[in-house]
């Protein structure tokens, strides 16, 4: 054996660097934001092709809006579309069907797209985590750029460095980290949400305004009843605080979580169980909420807040109009339960990270549950909404 | 339309860092390198779980490869081996099979591989680049271990941050950017590669040389003659200071290359089209020495180098070994060349960006070629080379 050559030691940050920007009504003609982002030409004056792909409950309400993109598109010199927009079911649908993945990574081989087109998306979180993780794995990287139509998306995950589908059943178990070229909230879209889509998202909010702002949640609960009546300039002003939270989180911690701290899946590991026991009948935020009701009751009950307190949680929730239990919670509860837990741990992988409320604005993480406690938690809640609530 | 609130602005660097390590008969019972690295217990006690994939013609060379991996594992207290190994075929079939990719995430799910498990791959640059792949988009990147075999993969494309597997036919169509979490070239897995093998690594290096660095490319054509001999000394010596070169370009330059250049493409253009002609029966390196030499003429031609230095280059891949003509360049030429041509620039996507010699040990970027002048070059190797070069 000769010498042994010393190891190469590889060290390189990647910068990364992305807007998040507000608008309405951002194909009218005389909107510029879009134009404006994609406007420099090229320094080749190449025109920049553009693949939409759009979520087709969102198309259901806006029948016109291929007709609008083709028109504005028609507008900026420097970009041509590379087909007709593409659509996708909206919803889990989205993330469930392999076939999807396949479909649009032909179409970046049938259109030419490379890695200076852009893909664009508008809809819902699932159809952008569907488009995100082909743009992001076509060319080992195409530019994409997100327009988020629901409050949950247009707050919290249209705005992140994530993407994914499902496999097997498994939410999210292959997906990348890919921060988006742009993303482009346009509030219109919110006008046309279901009942329940627009309240769902509001979850997300107060979960990040508890673990980590009190002003904001006491904000939410200043404006509770206008978020309740689909007051569009208090929805508007929610999603900028509660995205401009989550990007700070993303750049201040560890945006590709390669370590094992997740302190925005507080109240997700019932969330996830429950989507899952109820087929994704209840959706993402409804049952983040109903997951955070969890663990905040789990939080009074573990001695880390005031009864109080809790109660405040519970009442800004209820008066928003989200039911806090679900029968499956407590179908074969120490099953399933126990299961969703140890599941949640395997996603994220190493140990048990819970996150729980030393106080309103404050989250705490946990590395052990009491199963007792949380069992108490679903009977606290099962006796207390168990009847479906419904604004009054 | 209210106040429209101002873009968010995200910015933030992800730091990346890994060791490529050196050594023989990594799976020794003596030698610490493996069991180091992995040595420190978690902070919790849990066992990683390793999950090695190995490259069915590695093991036909070291049939006792997973007996050694067994024992070696069982006295590394801290780790476990969460199955047997999977075997996979090696070369392209590697990654022109979907089902292999599904085999692997299936993996994944089937034995609890979490992101702080570690996915290992022993293979050449074929098989880590789908092992790589798979871990990557498993759980949005299990950590990932490349044990290269090939003179190739340990000196230039397992040492990167580069996988990928193909598409209907198209070369790396698919893949991501992800760094491993260590690389470890063990030399032993040179002495059983076949000729071929040996010699077409050798081509990588003499391509980062060429661009790069004079005197490594007068050190190959000192070397020239014990490197066709298949003295290990000398190869190992090679790789170290390839890997070295290859890594410095990687972390000094545009990791994930979010811009277009691309200088370590050089010879690269016709070599993939080579590859493809000729169904992958030319290997990787066999077909870039024949790129090369084709942009090498090409640049003498276009009157960037002297006549004599293409000379040194083509006579230091004719002391190696390599063909220099493969017939397939010459059929329907015109045609295949500008859709070689055609084909490079789309999968970079933008502007044309082609690197030629300025002089040895220094590349230049040009964004046009001339189709007569490739035509002349063409027909220069084939004047000369096209009787196949044996080594006296």
């Amino acid at each position: 054996m000769n010498a042994v050559q010393p190891p190469l030691q590889q060290s390189f940050s990647v910068p990364f660097t992305y807007a998040v920007h507000f608008t309405r009504h951002l194909f009218a003609p005389e909107n510029p934001l879009f134009r404006d982002y994609l406007g420099q030409p090229s320094p080749t004056g190449q025109a920049k092709k553009l693949l939409f792909v759009i979520d087709s409950g969102v198309l259901a309400h806006h029948p016109t809006l291929p007709d609008a993109i083709a028109q504005y598109v028609a507008g900026i010199p420097s970009a041509i579309l590379a087909a007709d927009p593409i659509l996708v079911p909206g919803g889990e649908a989205a993330k469930n069907d392999p076939a999807l993945v396949d479909r649009l990574i032909d179409a970046v081989d049938q259109y030419g797209i490379d890695r200076h087109s852009y893909i664009v998306a508008i809809g819902g979180g699932a159809v952008l985590d569907l488009v995100g993780y082909a743009a992001a794995i076509a060319h080992r990287g195409v530019r994409h750029i997100r327009i988020p139509t629901t409050v949950l998306s247009q707050n919290d995950s249209g705005v992140g460095v994530k993407n994914g589908v499902n496999y097997r059943g498994k939410k999210n178990f292959i997906g990348t980290f890919a921060p988006p070229a742009a993303v482009i909230n346009d509030a219109h879209f919110l006008t046309t949400l279901d009942e329940r889509d627009w309240r769902a998202g509001i979850a997300e909010a107060v979960k990040v305004a508890l673990i980590k702002d009190l002003a904001f949640f006491e904000w939410i609960e200043a404006h509770a009843e206008a978020l309740a009546h689909r007051d569009t300039e208090a929805m508007t002003e929610l999603i900028y605080r509660c995205a401009r939270m989550h990007m700070q989180h993303i750049s201040s911690g560890d945006p590709f979580e390669l370590g094992s701290a997740r302190p925005l899946d507080f109240g997700h590991w019932a969330a996830h169980k429950l989507e899952y026991l109820t087929n994704f009948s209840v959706r993402h935020g409804e049952a983040v909420a109903i997951g955070i009701a969890l663990d905040t009751v789990y939080s009074q009950l573990a001695g880390r807040i005031l009864a109080h307190d809790a109660d405040r949680v519970l009442h800004v929730f209820q008066q928003l109009g989200f039911d806090l239990f679900h029968p499956a919670l407590a179908e074969n509860e120490s099953e399933n339960l126990r299961r969703g837990l140890t599941e949640f741990q395997e996603h994220l992988g190493g140990q048990l990270t819970i996150t729980l409320l030393d106080a309103l604005g404050q989250g705490i993480e946990v590395h052990d549950m009491d199963f007792g406690l949380i069992q108490q938690a679903v009977g606290r809640l099962s006796s207390v909404y168990s009847v479906p609530f419904s604004v009054g």
